[in-house]
């Protein structure tokens, strides 16, 4: 809880969209993203669409959690919330495999029941969430809450580098300087007249925030190996691994961390028409991220965050009528213009030009390849 | 001198960068920059190193000019010292054309005689600039000096849309987006906690502002125009042309700005040793620049000035010891990159592979062809 109180404390209009960090904290889930590009327009449209969609889902989310509070407080316990949500997850996964199961019979690919071999992966991504969630308490005890907000864009970086290390895809070199400038955006968009206390981080803060924006990255990309390393087994069956485990973490938290609060005042103590929209749009926005973790890849999904984040601080400040700063509208415009750098920037320049097929298959050499050796090395 | 008081009064150590512009404001020249763009490696290195040499002498004018104070104020009358700019910038054109002369005998190409057409249109650079500065005075009543310092990044922009509309020079999409990134980071790095206040700046404000930002990229491309309407004339009877007129509205500034101090105190009242180096400095700059107009563009130009400014920004804040901002340092990162994908992105994503010999000729369409329209247009 220390965590959201700190953030709350921030009275930036900002400042309340990361307060979706803390509730997803304890999450396996994570969000959507523009950008996978080969310049084939039909298929981008969709893309377009779903991540639109996406977009809104997320944007809205943040708006719901700030809405959730009752005199600027939280009166739920986050644990149930997050333990309600991979449950609807899990829920909703379940529906969707028997609506499949009744109308093409039970497969290979959809069937629930699993191997050790398959399923022993699973619990990491909750696993790395876990350990993040805890070391962000302590990190907030060697930087404040605006500072961190600004060193949480590390993240954007970690998730190229680990994509490139782990997943071993390629970006070219105009979507490298896409994704930096992708990150400067952002942090421009979070400057504050305090901002600059960021300098003041001590060692322990920075290393502890690139393990952070790391550990981030590495469940991201640990993720998207496992979605892929079976193409064709069904999503709603993956899904549901993943939640089950996340289901399991949360309960684990909601008795180390609530159990008190929980044992004497219920479990749904607190709860409003707002929180169960706010349940709901969290398990639609996870669903779908597993979309783009499935059939996208982590770049659109740091994309999609970082345009989702604006379009939240956009509503909010229409909402709750704060005025944009300058700073916000050109870190803005900076992000926009750097998802078009990274669709159209595929090609590498630094290659002399080879056959658009060629090239697309050099960029995004067999990443069922590359996730299956990163899970053999887990498994 | 009203304009470079209220400059003063920005005691933010990033306003010492600007006082350059009203130095400048009367002189016929402008900036050097990085990036015509084939990836031509041998072209490339000799153009860095030039354009390095340009920026060091760039940076190092805005610190002598801000050394070149005492107690606070510049004893010296700013008018004249920008005439004796110009008239060093004569002398040494003569002086090489001499030189020239000597080893190569008086030809066609170097010879100082003239016709009207073609000594008719060198006026029309230092007019530009004579109206601008006066605009400058009335622009002031309408905004305050950051904010000002803001809008003239607009500058950036209008130098892209005149180079494409008068020299019908193309700029690939990723080329478009740097610059357009190049002046977000640009107003980045000048953020401060009154920033939001531009944004109180009145219509006339903003008209004016982009009035202004026209008129300077008119008059930098317009120069471009001249210097490369006849390629095989040499450049310093060029220069010589360009500069007398500087000369002539620097005379006309003497006379209709500080007479009375020029004739009470005398011509020379003030100068110092760091005066002497400032003028020596801006001169040689000033031929710099024109070379970087005759044998590179103007977009090289805007790209160097921006460097260049950070350049400053970052010796100023070693040498006046304050903090560099993180604003600062992002909006730095992102002009970087800026250049980088300038470079990089010459090649035009919107249109499918061309043979890169191909492509070059497309995207720079005879510039000597369009630099005759418009100043046929003119003369």
């Amino acid at each position: 809880m220390e965590y959201r109180k700190l953030k709350d404390q921030d009275e930036d209009g900002n400042g309340d969209v990361d307060v979706i960090e803390s509730q997803k904290a304890l999450s396996v889930t994570n969000v959507p993203t523009l950008g996978d590009t080969t310049i084939d327009w039909s298929k981008w449209k969709l893309k377009i669409i779903v991540v639109v969609a996406l977009m809104l889902l997320m944007s809205s989310q943040s708006i719901l959690i700030v809405w959730s509070k009752r005199n600027g407080k939280y009166e739920y316990s986050i644990t149930t919330t997050n333990f309600m949500v991979e449950n609807l997850k899990c829920g909703l996964s379940l529906l969707a495999l028997a609506r499949i199961w009744r109308s093409e019979g039970v497969t290979k690919d959809n069937r629930l029941s699993t191997t050790f071999d398959e399923v022993i992966v699973y619990p990491i991504p909750a696993l790395l969430y876990l350990v993040k969630n805890l070391l962000q308490y302590h990190i907030l005890q060697h930087l404040d809450a605006p500072g961190y907000q600004i060193l949480r864009n590390l993240n954007i970086i970690s998730t190229g580098i680990l994509n490139r290390i782990i997943l071993k895809k390629k970006l070219s070199n105009m979507q490298w300087v896409a994704l930096i400038q992708l990150c400067i955006g952002c942090v421009i968009t979070q400057l504050k007249t305090n901002s600059d206390d960021v300098f003041q981080t001590p060692v322990q803060g920075w290393v502890m925030a690139i393990v952070m924006a790391l550990l981030s990255g590495f469940a991201g990309v640990y993720t998207e190996a496992i979605m892929k390393k079976r193409p064709s087994r069904n999503i709603n069956v993956q899904n549901f691994c993943l939640y089950i485990f996340g289901m399991v973490f949360n309960a684990v938290a909601i008795v180390t961390q609530d159990f008190d609060a929980v044992m004497n005042k219920g479990f749904f103590y607190g709860y409003s028409f707002i929180t169960v929209l706010m349940i709901l749009n969290q398990a639609l926005s996870g669903l779908a991220v597993s979309m783009v973790m499935k059939y996208a890849d982590n770049i659109v999904k740091v994309y999609s965050t970082s345009v989702a984040m604006l379009f939240t601080a956009l509503v909010s400040s229409y909402i709750f009528r704060f005025n944009l700063s300058l700073a916000f509208i050109a870190g803005t415009i900076n992000v926009i213009l750097c998802v078009y750098q990274h669709a159209v920037g595929k090609q590498d320049d630094s290659i002399p030009a080879l056959p658009k097929f060629a090239q697309c298959k050099g960029s995004h050499p067999s990443p069922h390849h590359s996730s299956m050796m990163i899970l053999n090395r887990w498994s």
